[in-house]
């Protein structure tokens, strides 16, 4: 999908997709590449939406029972070592530290090799193992069950290719951690945390999911099932947005958290994971950007009405500017998606018309700009960021200051809806659903599997009926589909009441399955 | 000074403060040490605590208009061989990441060598040079002044002898970093933080503080000033419990972060600093624990009110439940330090007076027991943490039902105020200023240096004046008080109007000191 951002414009320069999200973070002023090789710095801006999605979803997390608890940054490299043995499918590429002090050698500082440690640590790439590890200790009998914890924490992936947001070597992220008396009550939570994010997901970021069951093949390693949301970007591919897996009893065997049961008897626990990340933020960028840079739903933004004082260096500054104070306080005592309404008065010594452009950029869901006439005649020029054009030119309306105040909060639900009926609608349509046969499947995608598949043609998302092949047949199909660049991305929560053939056996189907192209 | 906690009460043990703040730690089900050398696990309550903590903080960080970032974890190399050629007393225990990736060799999982960084990376002790960089490259002109940049982050520094929440290699904290056009700004920034650190602890943590400033050899490497706030706990010792810092330009030479100003003229950053930690927790175990665990400010419970009802398993038990579930709600209606109060009703399975002692070892600021007879009379028996005894006995008050749920705020409040009264009381009185000479100094102090300082005696700390001798003076000095055990905390920034001759040279005194043991 061709876009072209409006700083980018003049220069007649159209970007294709991953052009147009790098300059978007860029422009949007949200996170930047560090000199660390695929870490990021996340400004102001960017780490602003964090706050927002970690306070609300946190809430979430709580509501339904978990609390917070905070785990080493680093594992012994023995429970990562039980892990390998245990788990097949273990991925390798950690950070690990092996010294544990620096010291002038030759004039160049370096690892004091007096100072290597006995076994190296690893940095967590989860905190599976030692979570685990406390759960053997702290869990003692049925009464200290469900144990449900949580954790916000930064980890490390040894990744090749970085992408900000979406896949860097450090990122932020929650994980969620529970143990359960009995396999019903760990696929319950399973599926509670995933309906979690599903719900925070469209509601909250306004970016509609499909939540399912993973491929066999697609499992966390050593679970028993997992379950995704898939989110779809507006290049037309899926983006995984969050996971939750049911791990059985796998990982308390491999660990020993056992319960004693009423009868006495000591029993393996259930345990569950599940997780979301900084990735999110991709997806919210991915999903609402546009031309002129970052839409953010006004949920998340950190600043949902920007107030930009048009000042000329002249006496009735000092009256605009108190007005804008005014206008400030006055909407901060609305409230929206439960709290007060989040207002700047930006008063930086810039240029307004720059100012504005700045927070075009950025998304912030309304801008207003107020000059001598707004203040003279009691009125606010505003924009609204989800429609800021009429063809090409910007749209702006006026208001009277008391009626803009009391419609506030309304109007940045109205944003808030517009932004996720938007994604609904281009999710709803872009399902294609008459895909028969995979040679039909091949010439659909087949099309834009040219050399550049960065600029690849938009084409969305197939959603077929299988027979829920494993094992050996299972790889043979998910290889065909890699050829294609394509995956199986879930097997919807909703199903129909009957099926097609399947279209890798010809066997009756029995599910059906999305296909697609993905980050 | 001996402290008897009543979880050892039975057993005749009467504890020194080092043993009394594990077992009150432990007991509180603050934190554990975890499976990792010198790290900690904070379990959900401890956990909580620093959620309060981090809120309110971060609040009053953002009201004085700093913005939140987030920057790697990994420093490369490089940067910190800068600093170290930059920064005399730079320290250089650190953990150092060599490798990215594991691999199994001879059926032994290990660090790949294949996989060796081409450049090793640190685990950040602190973020400035990292941070520093960044500025070098956001500064560009006097309208990007001043840079108010804050990060909440965990930070490693490998230390040898490790203490719950005192000292750990681990630990979270805030970072702030500033740059200013001059010395004035940066100056009034230090002062302004430092002074955000001292309200925030005495009106949040209920912990009475000194603020004042460090003396020239204690001051953090590189820093022209360094500031601090020091806190007196139960056994007389001082916890420095927060430091701010003027760092000049020389950190801005050293990272090359310069702007223009007005006349185009490209000139060097002042740049500050200021960090507190979660030390704080263990500043508020040792200011506010006492016999019978830890007793809590309200303004930082993670719940401030803990109801537990009084069940036997009989038919009556609905109702009592019924009665907690609605005097729970209706006191989550009411508001203390600007919130929503936060209350639990503990179901939990297990006998209502362990439930109790679990959470007066935890310091919720007020338990009530409902049973049976207080539904029948629509009354509450509640008992104040703060004052949870008359003698050796459990004191508890009755209250009609509404009459509590209106009064709770102002109990709150009544709790926060007494807790803050007593520590207060106790650094107020345990002040010497009547010590004129080393000798005295050494007579007062010098009782308690026995062989087992752990078991030392309250002593409280002396405030003396000086010369402000430097050099070689004053290290000569510092050693001599360090032969004793003790240090200069700081300067007070509260000084008299004259001053008695120098303690240490017999000059006459320009400034006032405290000197005392300390953690």
């Amino acid at each position: 999908m061709q876009r072209a951002l409006s700083v980018l414009r003049e220069s007649g320069n159209r970007p294709n997709f991953p052009e147009w999200y790098q300059t978007v973070v860029r422009e949007a002023d949200m996170a930047e590449p560090s000199p660390v090789r695929g870490s990021m710095i996340i400004k102001p801006w960017g780490y602003g939406v964090w706050e927002q999605i970690q306070k609300i979803l946190d809430g979430r997390i709580k509501d339904t029972g978990h609390e917070n608890c905070y785990f080493p940054l680093f594992i012994p490299l023995s429970f990562i070592a039980k892990e390998a043995q245990h788990v097949e499918g273990f991925a390798k590429e950690m950070a690990v530290v092996t010294h544990h002090r620096l010291k002038m050698i030759d004039g160049k500082l370096q690892p004091d090799p007096t100072a290597k440690l006995e076994e190296p640590l690893v940095v967590r790439p989860t905190s599976e193992t030692i979570i685990g590890d406390a759960f053997s200790r702290w869990i003692r009998s049925h009464r200290d069950l469900p144990m449900l914890i949580n954790q916000w924490a930064n980890v490390v992936r040894w990744e090749m290719r970085t992408r900000l947001f979406l896949r860097t070597a450090e990122f932020l992220w929650q994980e969620g951690h529970t143990a359960h008396a009995d396999a019903e009550d760990a696929m319950g939570e399973t599926l509670k945390m995933l309906e979690v994010y599903r719900s925070f997901s469209e509601e909250t970021l306004a970016m509609p999911v499909i939540a399912g069951e993973k491929s066999a093949n697609e499992r966390f390693p050593g679970a028993d099932k997992t379950y995704s949301i898939e989110a779809m970007m507006q290049d037309g591919k899926a983006l995984q947005a969050g996971t939750s897996h049911y791990l059985g009893t796998h990982f308390a065997e491999a660990q020993n958290i056992r319960f004693q049961n009423d009868a006495g008897e000591l029993l393996f626990c259930h345990t569950t994971s599940w997780g979301v990340s900084t990735r999110l933020i991709g997806g919210v960028i991915m999903s609402h950007g546009d031309d002129d840079g970052l839409r953010l739903p006004p949920a998340i933004a950190p600043r949902q009405i920007v107030i930009v004082p048009m000042l000329r260096g002249k006496p009735e500054d000092a009256d605009v500017l108190t007005f804008g104070e005014k206008l400030a306080a006055d909407l901060r005592q609305q409230t929206a998606f439960g709290e007060r309404l989040r207002v700047l008065l930006d008063t930086k010594d810039i240029r307004s018309a720059e100012k504005r452009w700045n927070w075009v950029r950025r998304g912030a869901p309304i801008i207003i700009e107020i000059g001598p006439r707004d203040v003279a005649g009691g009125a606010v020029t505003f924009m609204r960021r989800d429609a800021l054009r009429d063809g090409d030119k910007v749209k702006s309306t006026n208001a009277p200051r008391d009626q803009f105040i009391a419609d506030a909060p309304r109007l940045l639900a109205e944003i808030q809806g517009q932004l996720f009926t938007e994604a609904k609608t281009r999710l709803d349509s872009n399902i294609r659903r008459d895909v028969t046969t995979m040679a039909e499947l091949e010439a659909f995608f087949g099309a834009s599997t040219g050399d550049d598949d960065e600029a690849a043609e938009f084409k969305g998302w197939v959603r077929v009926a299988w027979s829920r092949p494993d094992g050996h047949e299972l790889q043979q199909i998910e290889n065909a589909l890699k050829a294609l660049k394509l995956s199986i991305r879930n097997a919807p929560l909703d199903q129909p009441s009957n099926y097609a053939n399947c279209i890798f056996t010809g066997a009756p189907g029995v599910e059906e399955i999305l296909i697609a192209r993905s980050y």
